[in-house]
């Protein structure tokens, strides 16, 4: 079969597809000289391995029996024809998004954003510092939405015995199941983590109203999509005036995050560039992935991961 | 009773105190003028709480029932003959120093260091650092010293299925019980985290060679004693040659860190500037122990925490 790979694979990745499946030809967008070589191969593909741009090539790829994507999102394909079953990398970046959003909160509450600034200024502060940090343990904690990454951060917080609620729509595990009872259940929370997919019903979720009712003390945290927040400046107004504790903040509305931006000077929050699903061996398990389903495609199995267009995750 | 505070208690805990125990005088040593009034008023009292210095005034307190310390550590104490039993705040610190090393490995994992200092810089980097975050999850981790340090760590990694081995001499948990024993198993460990008091027997623990034998990925973290590297100019030259993958450390041989030493530029290492232990209700905890303890003095009923000079912990 021939498969069109447009993801950024190392010659690593590549090697390891083609030991994986000696049998098909593989062909890297990377390789290829110009955007119409792109699209003609992708036409002609029976696979694709990626994220291929634009979408409007898929409708006219008539040969596709399968197109696996190198990401969790898929809005940028939706309203899109596609004559075949898209696969997406679901519970792939759930492990590093929730290490993220967690490693996150400790950096805040013990003091590891500030050090690492007075490391690079050789600045020794010592004892002063210890009335500033904070604990997790023990922490009220609401998780949105309870997919693979709200549970993957559950998992975590028991460690330090916290106290979470959870806001999904049906997971037997929320005991929040709509935006009103969420902001009643908003100035309990010390740590509110919004971990919610990117559809029609999560876009601005959390309200302006919301942020106004957070504790003083409270963080919010957010590694799904920049759109969960309503009004973002409401948010970087309440960091800047202390209204809330802090941020931590993977996705945000606008990323690249812009030199002049506002969020870059809040105080408490961190920003981690929407890095939260990465981890070094990334690609080798994207790769390795991709031939499991691969096989499952030869073997007339049902696929992994199939994506919903309609439910959106 | 006369109870001499010599802990940097702001009014807050001063009131603190005087509510909790109406009965009592507190005489608190910033509100003294002269050393001389201090060491007098030393001498008269009854209870002790902080740690006061030279440690030699308290050879010659034959008035004293107690001394409790703000500290966990009493080396400073150690040869020191004092009439009275001595209590300390054994696992006060035990939480906050578990998290701050979690938070450390977090940073050097999840890249929230860097972030921290790129955010200063208004700088954005994106998905170019994904390929450099590691994840904490499945970790194989060396906790040496099973205190109560050890054990809060232990739960913490529970949340991220790490695999532990613990070194301790007589623990039952511990697998590894010797120096020797432990330095057959260094080259296992992703992470190594010290959690060990100051003794004789923990000085040096951490040799050279068992630094030699770190696997080129691995973290070595300390939050007890920084003696407990025998020679840190080796572990230094090991994370300049990235000849291993890292340090978390709160404790150093030198302490504060001078501004000129070669620890500041190490990379990928953590200094979090034995804050550790600090939390920001600290001095209201260390308040509401003492009173604890005030009452079962006067009910005559065991101290809590009292220690014992000659084991070290």
């Amino acid at each position: 079969m021939l498969i069109y790979v447009d993801t950024p694979f190392q010659q690593a990745q590549k090697d390891q597809l083609k030991t994986g499946a000696p049998e098909d030809e593989f062909v890297f967008k990377d390789e290829l000289d110009s955007k119409e070589e792109q699209k003609n191969t992708l036409l002609k593909a029976d696979i694709v391995l990626g994220n291929p741009r634009p979408a409007e090539w898929l409708t006219e790829a008539k040969n596709l029996k399968w197109m696996q994507l190198y990401s969790a999102g898929f809005e940028y394909y939706r309203g899109i024809e596609i004559s075949a079953p898209v696969t997406n990398l679901q519970d792939f970046f759930s492990q590093p998004c929730a290490e993220t959003m967690v490693a996150g909160i400790m950096a805040l509450y013990r003091g590891m954003d500030f050090f690492g600034v007075l490391k690079e200024k050789k600045k020794w502060v010592g004892h002063t510092q210890r009335s500033e940090l904070q604990l997790l343990m023990n922490r009220k904690v609401i998780i949105l939405g309870w997919g693979t990454i709200g549970k993957r951060v559950g998992k975590i917080l028991s460690g330090f015995s916290c106290e979470t609620k959870i806001y999904a729509r049906s997971a037997q595990e929320a005991s929040i199941r709509t935006p009103g009872e969420l902001e009643n259940e908003i100035g309990w929370a010390d740590i509110i983590i919004g971990c919610l997919p990117g559809t029609a019903e999560t876009k601005g979720l959390f309200t302006s109203s919301m942020i106004r009712k957070m504790k003083k003390t409270a963080l919010f945290c957010n590694v799904g999509r920049g759109n969960l927040v309503a009004d973002e400046s409401v948010l970087i107004e309440a960091l800047n005036t202390n209204a809330i504790g802090g941020a931590v903040l993977d996705v945000t509305a606008e990323e690249p995050i812009p030199e002049d931006h506002p969020l870059w000077d809040c105080p408490n929050t961190i920003l981690s560039q929407h890095s939260g699903g990465g981890n070094a061996n990334e690609y080798y398990g994207i790769a390795e992935f991709f031939l499991k389903n691969l096989q499952k495609l030869k073997n007339k199995e049902p696929l992994e991961n199939i994506v919903d267009f309609a439910r959106g995750y």
